[in-house]
């Protein structure tokens, strides 16, 4: 059985929670949390005081992540999180993996669905269509980073960012706003669309009652490549789905802690995982299953 | 530069060729051909032949795979192919696992779209999502071993047999035949829908005057998933794709011929090989353009 700890009990940490307890392979052995949960497992307030676990489920903010990331791998505790700061990720892997390495710990960096699943999806879709372009569609789903952004303007009370996809990796910005007593609406709009969030993008702001009613965790995404497999044009595939978020997230990371143990020392992002690894069961069984 | 070969020049052979000549990182040393070819690269009679290379790419009938394998990886030979009979395919990768263990050398077994790249996609769902049921829905494209079955039949001149998706992993199969001189069309096409190949689904057979004139290299797939991340519900995935057929085969074997040689000695399926290794380039910069 593998000893898994979750380290935040947000809401990726409760679906995380629920995807261990299916493990079949795994145990939970403690939740790092500073609030008081009522769940049949020890809870502990910091990463310091978990000991005998094979690896570390972090269900932080990205922004937290390679700081805990690095303090358990350097004693030894293989981690595994859903970073998703694109443009950093290949940084902090390096970094990661240097620490993991001088500590025969194992790490699997950015294991969600974006970064994660969808990124071996675009590097399949490149080992079969090596020329071409690969369009990523996001949603319709809630944008957490776009939400945070709008919350910071002057005047919202409450927001939500809804992320629609327009084809060919463009997106439509449908953002949600209850004001503050008092606050003008044009003003907030105008400040909204001007933000760098979404200066770039089709945006549209809609004043509502009660942002708290809009509230859905589905998600979704239509990777598109179109592109040429040797000399031959027109090779198209694409890979669609409909799902609640951070279920996703929790068994994706889930399935990445089973993955990471058979790993040698180091850290990785999923395009560097045998597919294989993320799964319950004898290789032999799993091939005759599934190839 | 990677020293490769090609066995086989048939179909798949000739956009093999196509492939390797696009690949920045690969030069083709020798066909292996019993015909003589108008290629501007050395063709040989038969694989005793190959010399100073690091990998065959085995462009042959499936039935004849593992004898050839066999003996390339004998003599440290590394090799790729798309081997296709499902139902043997556990078995060959574990008699080539051992020849190519005791011979220093790698191979990537059954790398083509069905098994190959279908096979990562069916073990990606099950890592994101564990319960569940997949449906794997072919077409619309040509059979080749059910045409084959249909030559076979009485009184059939020449036959061509598509498989048409109908969901749910059901297929209809459209059978078109030309007949020989006095042959009755009812006869041949209870003969066919009587055949062990057909006797389970829905089949057509239609008289036509030239199959020839009907024949087209496309083909598709549709791999749905719908089950359960976690405890979560209703969680679905989908891949789909239209493609001319041997020519995504070639430049799977061609990506996976890059691959292999990454591998430890060993025999393996693409669902043990990380995606990262099917392609050209540095491994940070791959990370920053795809995860």
């Amino acid at each position: 059985m593998i000893k898994a700890a979750i380290v935040g009990f947000g809401n990726v940490g409760r679906f995380t929670f629920d995807a261990i307890m299916k493990a079949p392979d795994m145990e939970l052995k403690f939740v790092v949390s500073s609030k008081d949960l009522d769940i049949p497992v020890p809870t502990v307030k910091s990463v310091d005081e978990l000991k005998d676990i094979d690896v570390a489920i972090l269900c932080l903010p990205s922004r937290k992540v390679p700081e805990v990331a690095e303090k358990l791998l350097s004693r030894g505790i293989s981690t595994v999180d859903s970073y998703d700061i694109h443009s950093n990720i290949a940084e902090v892997r390096l970094r990661l993996d240097k620490i993991a390495k001088a500590n025969g710990a194992k790490a699997i960096i950015s294991a969600g669905w974006d970064p994660g699943s969808d990124s071996v999806v675009r590097a399949l879709m490149l080992a079969m269509i090596p020329r071409g372009i690969t369009y990523t569609n996001f949603g319709p789903g809630m944008s957490m980073g776009h939400t945070v952004a709008v919350k910071a303007i002057d005047g919202v009370k409450d927001a939500l960012s809804m992320t629609i996809p327009a084809g060919s990796g463009v997106h439509r910005r449908m953002v949600y706003v209850e004001l503050k007593d008092g606050a003008d609406f044009e003003t907030v709009a105008k400040a909204i669309k001007a933000d760098d969030y979404f200066v770039h993008d089709e945006t549209h702001v809609i004043e509502v009652d009660s942002v708290e009613a809009l509230k859905d965790m589905g998600h979704g995404v239509n990777i598109f490549r179109k592109g040429v497999s040797g000399s031959t044009d027109n090779q198209r595939v694409e890979f669609n789905m409909s799902i609640n978020n951070p279920a996703l997230t929790a068994q994706i990371m889930v399935s990445s802690a089973r993955a990471v143990l058979k790993q040698q020392p180091g850290c990785y992002t999923m395009i560097q995982i045998p597919p294989i690894d993320y799964l319950c069961g004898d290789t032999d069984e799993l091939i005759r299953a599934l190839v």
